[in-house]
């Protein structure tokens, strides 16, 4: 397409310094991305309970307290007037509760579930789920569902009876009260439970495996003709989840793998030749490693995913490091769970193997760095003293409770999906969009990646800082 | 003005629960709020001295490494298509490294300076200046100017030169390594300080009172028609500066503010009728206090500046202290800095005062609130015991390093600074617009206030939180 | 007496550097000082019910497990052998399981209360002795007594029914989950109501009041021949407790004092010419200024109540903040809560309060201080720059969960506790000495005090590291 | 021999309850064990500096300032009267200041190295042993050896001049700036370097054997007849050094491990029949983790060196967890690193190795036991969800800088250190003895074992915390 026509000169330099300037241009078109709805919510006419809020005895809420139908966010906070812009641009509907809901409270029975691996949060999210629909709309059944997706189908000690009282602090915990597992997804069942244990209300937390299995259940319920919602809540300390901002307990999961990097550089520094290795957690991208790297400042390599590397002969990381060694010496490399994955020595059962989610065993790249650049150092300088630490801080790090960013992160999500499940929302998820909360399809969630965009200038901040090589042979 | 024009039926009901649906419309036009530029970059022709990134030995930039020059960022990230969006729509100049710099750095002499309070992260900018400049561009000569801005009509002692070494773990610090003082602005002084030292940059850390010395900086040098920049950075641990997202420091100090908050739990829970009391800062904003709110979940009213209260009678504090005591044992309030000033009496000669800065004077309200509160207790309850407990955190949270997440914004907030200058712009803000890092004009920031928005839902999220009353007296 | 008697030469200087040499001396007589006990263990024959541990399913104790009745420990670790030594020694018996019992488990009920301020541990002292009355010694009727000694004499509500689930994680806790009041000391009120319960052991945790108070329950107790046993387990945060090597808590203060240290210490380098004060706790006694000044390094005055000082003059604080501030560009204080109160000016009332214990009015050194040194410095030299900040942390200290350090201590001090009164003592403290845990007279503790002994050079450590002055006045 | 003799009735039920009664007995003979000096100490007549600190300026010591000659510490601090007490009681030479010197700090030059590990508190004690000497005693040349024993034999670049404003904030760090290696103890080359660069005084850093070296340098330095003293500081975060209290960083280390402990804890409960396994620090001895589940309370099985345990069969532990998980849902387990070790298979080579101390390799027992135990669910309960997660946080512990009841230890420790070296002792290691600081021979501690006694009660402790079985083989 076309540039986007300037109305003026454009951003050329015929601005002068006196004051700043202004240049006005024409946009292409907004298309705005629903997401669906009950099928209560499509009857015509549809329901219209009045937001319980609206009678709360203390606080009595302004107009504007309400979002309006035509509220919406755009996905795209920047781009290049001079080039193609996004056309048409994307919006998506905001978060936040409406005037009307197209759900009665009294009659909701609401389901929360947790599946996969830990994240700082979980309980946080549980804890504002139950709070919110029980506070803020009433909605007096809210059910945990013990041990993932497979709970559905559990027995009664998997359903327990959740209330405020009794997840006050719950979000001082780290893991999640209701334990979570990998697998055990069998639609009908699944459904079947549901159905059989009148649940109104499917609030599903976990990565891309459990958002996968929600728009299948989604997708179930349609095909039954039910008035149950499912909302679908990405859990991913990664940060993999593409078009939302960020993961809830991302922010927390670097703040703790400072901790690891410290120690590691300490090592380093307090060795002759030392060497500290730190793996941090990123199967498909290396958003912790990158953000970890730019907070600490002591790191001198950051591998990931997305960039490939190797180890010997010219701009290799071995290169690399024994010149950063004779200059400082010592030297700290962070690398992501998903770095170097090709490069590892796979056995005929390894390249067979799966995980319960079905995804492929990764193989253990720290452990396999650590040797190799043991290996390597007494090969090529026998005579030199040398040290390599090697720290896995995953579980420390995703054990802890979230901190105060994610703690507020987690209720604002949590808040924001019961206002739109309230809404007669469903096949949805909540989430911040350059920092508005909105509503996106859980289909377009469930297949959204979020690699680091090697090319941009935020991973060259990270060579900034590191000026370690680019690993591309010539 | 109209409603944006929904190009089909717009944001009703007619979607069905299948698939996400689109709609269409049309956008007001977008204007370009443009930052001013050195004369020599408006010269004609402009010089054209290439990014030295081009060269780097180790990092080869792909051509998306560099902004262009109609690379901006939308200020709305939000709006509502079905009644007026701002129009124009405002854009800003996204910020980051330029292919061609209208600045040599082999000439260029730059000085940093910090004024005010501390801030978490205040370090963490100076050390990424310095490391920017130095590493990125090859600026050899920075300084940093000790004791705000009259440094720059101190003595040689004033004028400390810095290199990365020197700095290398400033952002494990906290305050300002150099030191800060509030006033002493003597605007021929500082200017005739700036050509005399022959500085060509200038970066001035600060609040609001800095940001409008820095704009008086701004236009003295331009009426000398000097080719010297000036950029400000905004150090406010309140978040009481508008247009950008939020100031550095800010997530710290929320983490930091729930030990406070933690504390005065624990001794409202461990008394008998106890109220726990926190101090948080806050003098025209209350958003640390809403966010530490949002975060601990353990507070029960929160009193900010944007909105009165009362203490006595119907829908007061007291009444609903004593309401919240009766029914869970204790409460917590959390007060911020700025809040109930008009309630405070006030000496003839407090009227009078003001601080170095300019500001009026603020009494403390903390002292104060404890008191009538145990006097109240004490008047109303004589019978029945009672514990009142103050924290004053302040100086707790704001020496405190910047954590992980401040750390990160911190780098990226003084890289942007340093890659506007290189591109010759000057009187500019650099700052985060809807998570992109953008260049904000100077006089702008200057006057942007930031309240809380007491009549959107986030405020309303800490009413449903405490459940506190409107302090609306009928 | 006679210097204690050396068999050979004594300490000379006859030894070579060959070996290590021995020099052997006579001691003089060991006193054991005895507790008290029930008079149904002083019943001839007692009662003599095997300990259930030597029934445990899990664990066997050899024989050494059990403490026989001759164990001691020894109240002073060190003399000089070339002066006069304590005489007689004193000794105590050791705290720990004993073989046989006097008391019946099956027929106990305790009663735990807690009284007066908050202290790190509280609640690890609590669980521990519900989970060590009823998994060690089956104990199946222990109740929580809320809200002090009065609780004693209070409504049902007050009598907490506890058992190991409910208190499983309150070691994580600050505070005390039973909450505490000063004052209500009712000798018969709450005799009388220990008696109509059926409480037959009484485990007080409080301060020096609280000691004093169980010494008359004790009394009391045997005045009406009662089988039933009190315990006193000294809670002090400033450790003013003497015979036992610290109170707990005490290491968990000085740990998070750092952070008020590390935050005055900022804003001090911070400022030109500023000053960082911070108030500890300790109103009879500097041990808690004491040991953070020694852990922090930091500091650069440090004011106990132990040692008087002056401010105005030759040798007083002001000039040596002074020098200091001239040296160094700022200064650090520490200042115990129970420092300079004499010159603190104190109005006619304040010279007639006392609070709810019965202590009398302690002025707030730290607003008085801040207040004199910046009256001081715009009286002295008025047109230099000049910054105090004044920090007082007492409750974000005294809140927190007790450290890992602490958490251990309070877990032995309740068992030794059980262990005593199942053995039949009563009217006695458990607590460590010269680190073996050992059985104290319950009179004796509450007369002990714990000055700082400045004497000795131990506080001459503190003065070598601050280099502060004498404060002698010539 | 005899029991001690009682004067009196002994220890049994004589006393009644109205007050504490005395028992008074003789004891044995107590003997010195003396420490080395220097053969100028030793001269007659010996030299008499005056201590410089007499001087002070600021700081007038009185008479009890100084440690007289008979100052002795005991070393046992119980005994069972009722039986043998050990005969004759031992004594040690108290710690601290004398009024006379054996050394002129005039014509001092003192040498410092670490070697081994890191442990927390290892730059503490630099920077006090700098600090005092300089500060406390005028001593200029002070240099720190870098790379352990080697550096004495190393170039220039390995003799580092320190003084106190170089390690103003060196507690604050973790890891030791002297760098740190194992081995290159090579006596004739050490104490050859030593004599080429006029040090007079060596600070020995490091554990068992490089206390064992210090022993060796001290012997060569007496053949020699060499005025040279040595110092031992004990270093191992194992606390597996007897007679002295524990060692430095040791209650950091069990502080630190409580992070790992509850992230097992939080992986374990998350999960469904969840396992959470932490190896924590112990190669000859389990104090870190016998003191880490005490301080936790969250651990269900602790395995140490000093206990054998088994897997399989009767009373095994796989039978204790599967009951642990049917009762709990979870269990988590502490195990230390020589734990065990005669339990993991060892190839032929494995059998062979050493490390370069010449301490035979150890086996990594976390892994194969997090291995075993999957193996074993897996075959035993093939149809039930099972997780186990592993921890192993050994450099995240042992890199982080010493905690406040460290930090102080290790000035104590250092000033002790200074005091004994400038009163001419020689070849002796400072240290707390039931709370008093010492001075004992290296030979001593060189040969003391510290193991965990599990025939007292404070192992029972355990037991009785975590219920464990006792791995006794019917």
């Amino acid at each position: 397409m076309d540039p986007i026509a300037p109305s003026s000169g454009g951003c050329d330099r015929t601005a002068d310094a006196t004051a700043p300037t202004n240049t006005t241009v024409t946009l292409p078109p907004l298309t705005l991305r629903d997401v669906p709805r009950l099928p209560a919510a499509l009857a015509s006419p549809p329901p219209a309970v009045p937001n319980p809020i609206t009678r709360h005895p203390y606080y009595h809420p302004p107009s504007t307290f309400y979002i309006s139908p035509g509220d919406v966010s755009l996905r795209h906070a920047f781009f290049d007037l001079a080039s193609a812009a996004p056309s048409p641009l994307v919006a998506y509907r905001r978060a936040g509760p409406r005037r009307d809901l197209a759900v009665d409270p009294a009659r909701a029975s609401a389901a929360l579930v947790t599946c996969g691996g830990l994240c700082p949060g979980l309980n946080t999210v549980l804890r504002e789920l139950v709070v919110g629909l029980q506070e803020l709309y009433g909605v007096r059944d809210v059910f945990g569902v013990a041990a993932g997706y497979r709970g559905f189908y559990g027995g009664d000690e998997d359903h327990v009876r959740l209330h405020p009282a009794a997840v006050d602090d719950w979000h001082k915990k780290g893991g999640t009260v209701l334990k979570t597992t990998r697998g055990g997804f069998d639609l009908a069942k699944i459904v079947d439970g549901i159905v059989a244990r009148g649940y109104t209300q499917i609030y599903a937390i976990g990565g891309d495996g459990t958002m996968r299995g929600a728009v299948a259940i989604f997708q179930e319920f349609k095909r039954r003709g039910l008035n149950i919602s499912i909302t679908g809540i990405p859990k991913t300390v990664d940060n993999d989840i593409g078009i939302i901002d960020r993961s809830f307990g991302f922010q927390t999961a670097v703040e703790i793998a400072q901790q690891a990097i410290d120690a590691a550089h300490v090592e380093a520094v307090s060795a002759v030749n030392g060497v500290g290795l730190v793996k941090l957690m990123g199967r498909s991208t290396g958003h912790i490693a990158l953000h970890a790297t730019l907070s600490s400042r002591d790191v001198d390599c950051c591998l990931i995913p997305e960039v490939d590397f190797y180890l010997e002969g010219k701009g290799g990381l071995f290169e690399f490091l024994y010149e950063r060694i004779k200059k400082k010496g010592h030297a700290v490399v962070v690398v992501a769970e998903g770095a170097g994955q090709e490069l590892i020595p796979r056995t005929d059962e390894q390249k067979r193997e799966q995980d319960e989610s079905g995804n492929i065993v990764f193989l253990d790249v720290g452990p396999w760095l650590k040797s190799e650049i043991g290996r390597w150092w007494k090969r090529e300088h026998p005579d030199e003293l040398f040290t390599v630490k090697y720290i896995d801080p995953t579980y420390m790090i995703r054990a802890v409770p979230a901190n105060a960013t994610d703690n507020l992160y987690c209720t604002l999500l949590a808040h924001s999906a019961i206002h739109g499940v309230m809404a007669g929302f469903t096949g949805f998820v909540p989430g911040p969009i350059n920092g508005t909360y909105s509503y996106i399809p859980l289909e377009d969630v469930a297949v959204a990646k979020n690699p680091v965009d090697v090319n941009d200038h935020k991973w060259a901040w990270v060579r900034s800082v590191t000026n370690q090589p680019d690993f591309l042979k010539s």
